[in-house]
């Protein structure tokens, strides 16, 4: 089953695109180069691209603008800056991960090299710390202290997962903060940061980032499944590949640690040196699901949008909340 | 000849390391054990180690506040963002330069691998943003958006000097312009952000700003001659490293495009495919003499000092500059 995307997400997309690409039109010419490609404007030759990606990001924070009654451009260089921030860190990952692919095409450091993409991941960082301080804005200073303690917990995540590849003894509880640093934080700042650029209240605005930090826990355990059984077509990665690559994402920490044999046979899997056969990979999909992993992820994503759904109420949005419960329905539905 | 250390120099670095080191203490396990290290407060291990390195920019930044007649406690946020942001990218430097030793230690990237000393470099740009945003000067914003535009010059900095490794027709204004990014924009922003956060008017932190580029850029120029003649002991740096490596610093440049017979000479060593030889390297250096560019180079460098002094005397600075022009003397002297 797909669902139907929100029309917020793709209106959000031609909303902050010309923002962004003036932002980006802004590095120097090799930056800048390496992140028109990135971001899909361009091809690796420099021909312009039609691209055609959702704007997760920056549709909460359009969205957040709306909860907070406020208007909706006060809010674009959050929204810009959010969709910098993101894309940072995609280009390091990638490149710390050594991965080749990335939305159906190869990833920057693939075709310009490793040096050229480091440093396009810095310069999107400060572009989006550049953007939000230059907002003429009385809430500027506020909006980049809520970006900068996002980003610190988004490196603290991602450290936290490089860290979880050499060991196999992750518990559920630190992959959870894993989670919660290197996705919840960002969609977090996202759901706040429209509300807070509009001048909504200090009640407000923390209701907003507490919904969005469990909207964006759901996200990553929804996203964890699609590594798993994802349509290739729709996650742009090969079918089963988050367990070729053996991730520890939340639901193999559950198997790992549920107790049950299916889980004590993956971990012989995971234990094993060389790398996985095809059957093999098949074989821990199956065996994440008997260790009862896929149902308890889908059920915790489930719950972890529940609790959202309850600050949201809480929030005293003056605003309309309604593009944003329809965007985490979307986001707990996709591909189920 | 070795002229006496700035007392200045030698307290910074008291005044500024327990700031310091309570930032990088909020850092997460991981980037804060490799940020550590890095900054020669622990070995490897763990170990604590006794550091005994300059702190050139914190320096600037509390003579700044001296110049600006402030207090000085008003600025440590300052000063402590400015090494943050120079280690950052020492630490990206490094990695994409694939260098093994920097202050006569192992890099951290070869001790703590690629990934984690990369993620360790984003997390103290990261830190740096952060230290200064939360400080409650209302300069706070000022003060973020001169670094984030200073940050935004280094990384295109960086990224021309990485462009110039592929080219030999790099000419001398662009490969200044490199150093103005690379180098002097961050001592431009210490020479005026001590003045800015404590207060100090428009003209006197842009004419500081100023007196800071310049000062820069003459210390790079100095940098470059010691990378090729300085004493190994005083620079961490093998004997004419910068040749042995074909960088293309101010004085080979400068030879490159001199039209002499010695230039022409240094080029075709350049263009070599195979490495050089010592005997090859030796005559390089040799070149650089014979093509008057050793010559050009230190006197370009006194003469950006001189235009910076004249930006310090326009400066209407209401504290006393002695420090800045110490400084700044001490910076051209060393290793003569």
């Amino acid at each position: 089953m797909t669902t139907t995307v929100p029309s917020a997400l793709v209106s959000a997309r031609e909303t902050v695109d010309p923002h962004l690409r003036r932002a980006v039109a802004r590095l120097d010419p090799d930056t800048r180069r390496v992140s028109e490609y990135h971001f899909g404007w361009v091809s690796a030759d420099g021909t312009p691209e039609v691209r055609s990606g959702k704007a997760l990001r920056p549709a909460l924070v359009l969205l957040s603008a709306r909860a907070g009654n406020g208007d909706e451009r006060a809010a674009l260089s959050g929204a810009a800056a959010v969709e910098l921030v993101h894309n940072f860190s995609l280009l390091h990952d990638d490149l710390m991960d050594g991965d080749l692919s990335r939305r159906h095409r190869p990833t920057a450091w693939s075709v310009f090299g490793r040096s050229t993409a480091l440093l396009a991941g810095d310069a999107l960082l400060e572009l989006a710390h550049d953007v939000v301080l230059e907002d003429d804005s009385p809430q500027a200073l506020r909006a980049a202290r809520s970006l900068s303690g996002t980003v610190r917990s988004l490196i603290a995540g991602q450290a936290a997962d490089l860290d979880f590849e050499q060991r196999l003894d992750v518990g559920i509880a630190e992959c959870q903060r894993m989670v919660a640093g290197k996705t919840a934080a960002l969609i977090a700042c996202s759901c706040s940061m429209g509300a807070l650029l509009t001048g909504a209240s200090e009640h407000t605005v923390q209701r907003l980032h507490e919904f969005g930090f469990e909207l964006g826990m759901a996200f990553q355990l929804v996203d964890d499944l699609l590594g798993v059984w994802g349509d290739p077509e729709e996650t742009g990665k090969p079918v089963l590949s988050d367990l070729r690559a053996r991730k520890k994402s939340v639901p193999v920490v559950h198997a790992l640690n549920s107790g049950t044999p299916e889980g004590e046979r993956l971990r012989k899997l995971y234990e094993q040196p060389e790398p996985l056969t095809e059957s093999q990979v098949e074989q821990a999909a199956e065996l994440l699901r008997g260790a009862g992993s896929a149902e308890w992820t889908r059920a915790e994503s489930e719950r972890r949008l529940q609790a959202g759904c309850r600050q949201l109420r809480r929030a005293d949005c003056e605003g309309t909340t309604e593009g944003l419960t329809e965007l985490a329905d979307f986001v707990l539905r996709r591909n189920q």
